[in-house]
C-alpha cells in the first residue's frame, strides 16, 4: 500500500522519496487511525503519510508544499473511493435500473450527504454540485440574481474579492443596470465592516464577501455581516473557499444565505465544488442551464423542471468527483475541523513570526493578534526583489509557493502593488516545513542582496 | 498490475471474478499492445483486459454492460493518467512557477492538443473545456446565442434531440423571443433532412442537431446538412456525444461550426466535456461565466477578458479529468477510430438482427441497411412488457441496459411510446456478450409471457 502510495512520477526534476515514503506510511498512518496524538502541532506529521504527492524530491530537494491557498493535495482516502468508483461501478446516475448504476446513483446522492454533514445544513438538498466555487457564483448571478435583481438594486462586494466573486457581479452588472459598492480595507488590512454598514442601504439586494481572504488571511465577523445585512433585508453570500477546508463552517449558525466552496481546496479532487443555499430560496430560483437531470418534462413547446438541487444540475454529473468529495469530507471530519483549525493557528502564527523577523520582508493583513485572528497563509514581498525571481529561486529549493496576482488584482492595487508571494500550509504541513520555507527565503534573499550589491 | 485491475468492489450484489480478470489481463492485454488482431470482431476480447470493472460478476452472473450510450467504461490507461497526476503533480494551472504547477499546467494544455489532433481541429484553442456536453451546448446558447440572436431570429432543431439540445435553446428563446422549428422523422425513422431543407429560411440563425442520435440510432447525413445551413448563412451545431467516442469526426471536414462532445462516453473520466468552435467564431463570442482563468485584468469598474480558449473557462478547471479525457483520446487512436467503427458497424448489425429475429419486438430507428447507416446501439419495446421490467430482469441475468425516456422524451412522445429499453455495446463487447444479452431478453419475455398467461 505505501509502496503504491509512493509510485514514481516520471515528471523533469521530481523524484519520490520511497524511503521516506514507507516509513511514514507504517508508523504515522496507523498513528491517524488508531491513536491520535492530542497536540495540534502533531497534525502535520500524523497525516503525511496519507498523502503521496508529499513524498518525493523537486530539483533535488524534499518537496515542500506550500500553494495549499491555490490547491490541496488529496488523501488516500479520496483517491481510493474514485478509484473503486471507476473500477467497481462506473455508471450514469439517476437512469438506470441495474446495478452499477443504482449504487452509482446511492453513492452519488451519499456524497451530498457527506457534504451536508460537513457544513451541518439542514438538508442535502440544500447542497448543489457545481464544477467549481467560481461557477458556484455564477450560478447565484443567473438564478436568484436574474429573478430578484432590478436596475438600480445595489450590490456590496469588497475590494479584496477573487475575480471569482467580482466578476460575475460585474457581468450581471451590466446587463441588469445594478450598482455595485466596495468594501475598503481598516488600517489592519481587514475587510472594513464599519464601512460596510454605512455602504448597505434600502436598495441593497445581497451582500457578497470573502469568509476567509485568500490574500490578506482576513476573517470576516461573519454574525455582525449578516446582522448588518438583514437590517436592510439584503442576502448575503459567503466565498467559503479559505474557510471550509480549514475550520468548522455550520451555515445552520454561520447567518449566510449561500455559501460555495471547492472540492480541491479542501481534500477533494479537481472539477467539482459546490452552493449551499437556504432551501426557501432555492426552490424560488429559475433554472440556469437547460439539459438532462433538471428536467421534469420537456415538450417541444416548452418544459417543466425539477426541484433544486437538480433543477441546477444539468446533465451527466461529475460522478467520481462527488464521491470523492464526499470521502474527503468524512477523512477532514475524522481528522476533527476544530482540531485542523487549531494546526493551522499554530502553524500560521509560527510563519507569520518567522516571516516577520527577517528585514525587508512586508506582509498583508491583519497580524495573529487581530480580533478575527487570521488563516495559515501569509502573502508578502520582500524589498527589491520581484515575486516571481523569489518562487522561483524557493522551488529550486523545493519549495512551492505561488507568486502573482493571487486572482486579486483589485487588492493588489489597493495596496499598491502588482504581485506578491503567498506560503500557504494545510494540514499535513508541519513546523519543519515552515522553518525549511523560511531558510530558503533568507538564502533567496541573500542570493539577491548579493547580486544587487 | 491485473490483480490490482481486479480489485474487489464492496457493492452489494458485484462481485469481481479474478480469474477471468487475471487470464485476460495476461493475455489480451499483450495482444493489444504488442499485435493487434486484424479482425473487427475481435476488438472486444482484445480490449476487455484494459477495463478492469468488466471482470465483476453481478448478481451472480458474469456482468454484461451494454449501457455504453449512457457512459462508457474507462481503461487503466485513463485511471493511471489520473492517478499519476494526483500522486505526482497535483497543482493548479496556469498560476504558479513551481516545479508541480508548471508540469501540470503543461499537461493539461497538452490533453487540450490531444483533444485537438482526435478531432482533427486546425488548433487547440478551438476546444474549450466544459463540465459534460450539456454545459457545452448551455455555452453556445448564452454566449453566440446571445451576442447574435434576436427576436425573431429561428432555430432548428430536431423532435429527436437530446433534452441537452433542446432546454437551452427553449430557455433563451423566452428570453429572447426566438422561434423553434423541429425537424421531424422519415418513414424509415431518420431525420428528415427534405423537410429541413424547407424548414430553413432568412431569418434561421442556427441549426443544431444530434449527429447520431441515442434513441434511435440514425445518423446525419452531415455534409447534406452543412450545405442547407450555408445556403441560408445558417450556422451549425452537432452533439457529437455518440459519435465521437464511436467513428472518425474530423472537424475540418464534417462541414458543422461547433460541436459538443461529454469525456465520459468516450473511456475518459467524468465531470468533463468539450466544445469545439471555428476560431472565428469563438474569437467573437463575449464570456459567459465570469472569475479567475478567464480575465486580462481585473478593475473594480470593469473587466477585460482573455482570450479563447481561456475566455470561456472561469475559475480552477476540471485538471486532472482533462488529462484523463487526453489520455482517453490517446487510447482511442491508438485503437484506430477506424476500426472502432467497423467492430461497432460489425456488433450493431448482429444487435439488430438477433433482435429484429424476436417475436414482439419493436426496434426504433432505421436498419442497418438505412442510407446513413445506424449506429451500434438498438432502443425497443416488447410488446406487453414494460421496460423497467424488463431491464429490472435483465440486470438479474448480469446484463446492464437502460430504460426510460432516454433524455429524450419528445421523440418518444412523437413514436407514440413513454419509454424504452436501450442495449448499446462499445469497444470492449462481444458478439458472445449481444447473445448472452438476447437470451437473456428471451428468457425475460417468456418469463412475462408465461406469467401474464
Amino acid at each position: 500500500m505505501a509502496a503504491a502510495a509512493c509510485r514514481s512520477s516520471p515528471c523533469s526534476g521530481v523524484r519520490p522519496n520511497r524511503r521516506a515514503c514507507l516509513r511514514l506510511a507504517s508508523s504515522a498512518r496507523a498513528a491517524v487511525q488508531a491513536e491520535r496524538p492530542a497536540a495540534a502541532e502533531e497534525l502535520g506529521a500524523a497525516t503525511r503519510a496519507e498523502f503521496p504527492i508529499l513524498h518525493q524530491e523537486v530539483n533535488g530537494r524534499q518537496l515542500v508544499y506550500l500553494d495549499n491557498a491555490a490547491t490541496s493535495q488529496k488523501p488516500l482516502a479520496v483517491l481510493g473511493a474514485m478509484d473503486e468508483y471507476y473500477r467497481g461501478y462506473n455508471s450514469n446516475v439517476h437512469r438506470g435500473v441495474h446495478a452499477l448504476s443504482a449504487r452509482a446513483t446511492a453513492e452519488y446522492e451519499e456524497a451530498r450527504e457527506k457534504i451536508a454533514r460537513f457544513i451541518n445544513a439542514a438538508s442535502a438538498q440544500e447542497v448543489v454540485y457545481t464544477r467549481n466555487a467560481t461557477e458556484a457564483i455564477n450560478l447565484v448571478a443567473n438564478t436568484w440574481g436574474t429573478a430578484h435583481l432590478r436596475e438600480g438594486d445595489e450590490v456590496v462586494l469588497s475590494v479584496a474579492e477573487h475575480h471569482s466573486n467580482l466578476v460575475p457581479w460585474q457581468l450581471l452588472a451590466q446587463r441588469k443596470g445594478l450598482v455595485l459598492k466596495f468594501v475598503e480595507l481598516t488600517g489592519s488590512e481587514e475587510l472594513d465592516v464599519e464601512q460596510l454598514a454605512r455602504l448597505v442601504g434600502p436598495r441593497t439586494r445581497l451582500v457578497s464577501l470573502v469568509h476567509v481572504s485568500n490574500m490578506l488571511g482576513c476573517m470576516l465577523p461573519v454574525h455582525k455581516v449578516a446582522e448588518i445585512c438583514s437590517g436592510v433585508g439584503a442576502k448575503l453570500l459567503l466565498d467559503c473557499c479559505q474557510s471550509v477546508p480549514n475550520m468548522p463552517v455550520d451555515v445552520q449558525s454561520l447567518g449566510a444565505d449561500f455559501i460555495v466552496a471547492s472540492s480541491h481546496k479542501m481534500c477533494g479532487p479537481t472539477g467539482i465544488g459546490f452552493l449551499w443555499g437556504r432551501s426557501s430560496l432555492l426552490a424560488d430560483m429559475p433554472p440556469w442551464m437547460g439539459g438532462g437531470e433538471m428536467i421534469q418534462e420537456v415538450r417541444l413547446e416548452g418544459s417543466t423542471y425539477a426541484e433544486p438541487p437538480s433543477r441546477f444540475e444539468a446533465g451527466t454529473p461529475a460522478i467520481a468527483e462527488a464521491i470523492g468529495l464526499g470521502a474527503a469530507c468524512d477523512y477532514l471530519a475524522g481528522l476533527g475541523m476544530a482540531r485542523v483549525a487549531a494546526h493551522e493557528r499554530e502553524l500560521g502564527a509560527h510563519l507569520y513570526e518567522q516571516l516577520r523577523s527577517i528585514n525587508g520582508v512586508r506582509i498583508y493583513g491583519p497580524s495573529p493578534e487581530a480580533a478575527q485572528g487570521r488563516a495559515a497563509l501569509a502573502t508578502f514581498n520582500v524589498e527589491g526583489i520581484h515575486p516571481t525571481d523569489i518562487s522561483t529561486l524557493l522551488d529550486s529549493a523545493g519549495v512551492a509557493v505561488r507568486s502573482g496576482h493571487l486572482c486579486t488584482q483589485p487588492v493588489h492595487r489597493h495596496l499598491g502593488i502588482a504581485s506578491s508571494v503567498r506560503a500557504s500550509p494545510y494540514i499535513y504541513n508541519t513546523r519543519a516545513e515552515v522553518d525549511a520555507f523560511v531558510d530558503a527565503l533568507k538564502d533567496t534573499i541573500q542570493f539577491f542582496r548579493e547580486v544587487g550589491a
